[in-house]
């Protein structure tokens, strides 16, 4: 392929074309090192060139460009994915869709926004009327909506609203066809699933409709226990409370805390820590359930006041495992559902000792509060690692591997036809990421 | 006892005393006639004086007489009560705080009214601050928030809040004890929690201060089922929809639908209805899960419509069994919890056919979706009731007994020790409705 001409034909119709090398491998990362595993399936791979699109008429003369010389395409935003969602597999072109930021509406209840719009900016413009995002990961400062939506699934809000997959979460979605002619299709509802979480492989988003909630007022706290089983059963509990309303609530069994250098004056050994973000209006009975659970709040912040410092859901949802990582870069992590079985997770905490380390998150699954576990994981090989999840599995427990690149392997359930029929559909001549959806 | 004597005392320090003996029953009754049962214990039972109290200063003075006097006290409100809490078991003193009606404050996310307040009026002026009840009963137009605290326990709401009970949902009580000096008593979070569906016979309830949450877009509907298992199972399905946000899911079995005379322009026979109020945000998945169901959407409405004349919560909790009762007298009905059997249901409907028609609410009790039945009885006689109700405990279902006065007789667990304790510590004399807390 001569991407140089590639190049000036794009530039000429006046996108911003990178071209330089280092740049290129830049922006054909994301946080995939989580993973030793990916870390060596993807070395190497890498756009051969990267597109910047400030509107949805730039990314369709990319998607023009790409299909008449059948150069595979892969969309980015931040890059702040962990399983290689923006890793070009075979080359070609990297389309950035970063700058596509404008806010097309906010309203009461609904935002309508182009992919590019970074989730902390949309949820600051949200608050200042009243409202929040009813989901957000603990990237949002940097994180795109269009990233989150194709290649995240849940977050802070987890414990009410489930995952971005909930029918109601992700009002609607506009997306680009991967034609010639590329169509312009609006879906809505139940139309807009096979796209969400589909590593852009099922049409390109230009246009998100998300639904709001109305912003409470939240306390931020620290709950620390000093042993595992009683953080545990005072976060199910906790969630459990139909009088208590929470949007956070994650169980940090010891050492973790240690690797939060933030909180280091909090730290103390031994101590496992229930994070939690909760209702101001229920402030007093949050404290008299940790009383009565013998779990000491050592740290307590209301998130409006002016010399905040600490922003809690940092630490929690994949920013554990990140924070860890920068203190130890040999840890890496699992993703697994414990429902809700506790003995599952104190059995491995026996069997595994000081191998892993229990970050837990709850979240509502159809309705019921579920224990999801992002554990830490001492690595040291892959055959090890296996065997770790292995056991997991024979326990019960079901594991979403994070140490696969591609869709289909890291689900906990096969792809639905339905997302297959629909990429065949939007994406005839397998284009967008070939590999990525099913390797 | 010299009434003119005590009513003349009250009327000198300035109380309105209501001796007038039509007015005196009228004012010792409450809907108790739900239930043949209880009419027929209650027969007779009546104030031998009813006084009303503006304030709390008003409402001393009541105490400091009955105390002095060894004259049993009845707390009342509207009287929307169905187990007699307002009836006066061994006559006495009726205490009437409906004209407390003062709203002390109301900001963003907290109410703190006096008892007679209407729970309709309140709602109505939080929600032109964007504000609603967490909890509120198909009786709000009329009944007072010191009725609702004392002797009800949830309604709309019940999916989201669970109850009264629940931590969280009554954020403080202020109670004057039965005692020659009487004090004034500020219960915060649990301290309050004897007090809450006390029947009055733990305090007089002075002022409450409930928490809010931010109003929705709400939209009322309608959705129509050929057959009983298919409604139950799309009123469970959306109850568990973690992105489809509802305020009221209630399933009203055939025939119970035709007893809505102002809703018989949309009754079918045969019809199951599940009868939602569901967040306008998320009607498009609400319709497209209906349609999944095959549920037929036969009724839609925007609250907000100036044009409105349904109201769906009063067709629903104690409504129901009111509107059928106003059609056919000879109906009384049962409170059982299924919590998540669906065959218990469906086995009783089977065992019982004609004589049981299934009134069914969902709402969240621990974090769990759960089945509310108030179903509606033919009654026969009190030997065949008893019958019905065993045959309903055989098959694991709880009663919650609504053909029995005590509160202890009516309670699914025995009442705690704890209550049991702070009755003897705020009415040592045993003069708030004796044999009303435990006969």
């Amino acid at each position: 392929m001569d991407w140089s001409a590639i190049a000036a034909s794009l530039t000429t119709q006046g996108l911003e074309v990178i071209q330089d090398p280092q740049q290129r491998k830049k922006l054909s990362t994301d946080y995939a090192h989580f993973s030793p595993i990916l870390m060596a399936q993807l070395e190497g791979k890498q756009a051969d060139l990267v597109v910047l699109a400030r509107s949805e008429p730039e990314a369709i003369a990319v998607i023009r460009c790409c299909v008449a010389n059948q150069i595979p395409l892969t969309v980015r935003g931040a890059g702040t994915g962990n399983y290689g969602q923006c890793v070009p597999l075979e080359g070609g072109i990297v389309l950035d869709l970063s700058p596509m930021q404008r806010i097309i509406s906010l309203e009461p209840g609904r935002a309508v926004v182009e992919p590019g719009v970074k989730l902390g900016k949309l949820e600051q413009q949200a608050k200042q009327m009243g409202w929040e995002l009813r989901l957000l990961p603990s990237t949002y400062q940097t994180a795109t909506v269009g990233g989150f939506v194709s290649g995240g699934s849940t977050g802070m809000g987890a414990v009410n609203y489930g995952t971005l997959f909930d029918p109601g979460n992700v009002q609607s979605l506009t997306v680009l066809t991967m034609e010639a002619e590329p169509q312009r299709l609006i879906l809505s509802g139940e139309a807009a699933q096979p796209v969400i979480h589909g590593y852009g492989t099922n049409g390109i988003i230009t246009e998100i409709t998300l639904p709001l909630t109305p912003a409470l007022p939240w306390r931020e706290a620290i709950v620390s226990f000093t042993n595992l089983s009683s953080a545990i059963a005072f976060a199910q509990n906790l969630a459990h409370q139909d009088g208590i309303v929470s949007k956070e609530i994650s169980i940090q069994a010891d050492p973790i805390p240690q690797y939060f250098s933030s909180l280091k004056s909090y730290y103390q050994p031994g101590a496992h820590w229930v994070m939690v973000i909760v209702s101001e209006l229920d402030w007093l009975a949050f404290t008299q359930l940790a009383k009565a659970s013998k779990g000491e709040i050592i740290f307590e912040q209301d998130p409006q006041s002016p010399g905040k410092k600490i922003n809690l859901i940092e630490f929690n949802w994949n920013h554990t495992t990140l924070l860890a990582r920068a203190v130890d870069p040999s840890l890496t992590y699992l993703q697994v559902f414990f429902y809700r079985d506790v003995e599952q997770i104190l059995a491995l905490a026996k069997l595994f000792k000081d191998e892993i380390m229990f970050h837990i998150e709850i979240m509502r699954i159809q309705g019921q509060m579920c224990l999801a576990g992002f554990p830490l994981v001492k690595f040291i090989n892959g055959d090890r690692l296996e065997e770790i999840m292995a056991a997991h599995q024979n326990l019960g427990a079901r594991i979403a591997n994070p140490h696969t690149y591609s869709l289909a392997g890291g689900s906990v359930q096969p792809l639905p036809e339905s997302q297959l029929i629909f990429k065949r559909q939007v994406d005839p001549l397998n284009l967008l990421n070939p590999g990525k959806l099913t390797d």
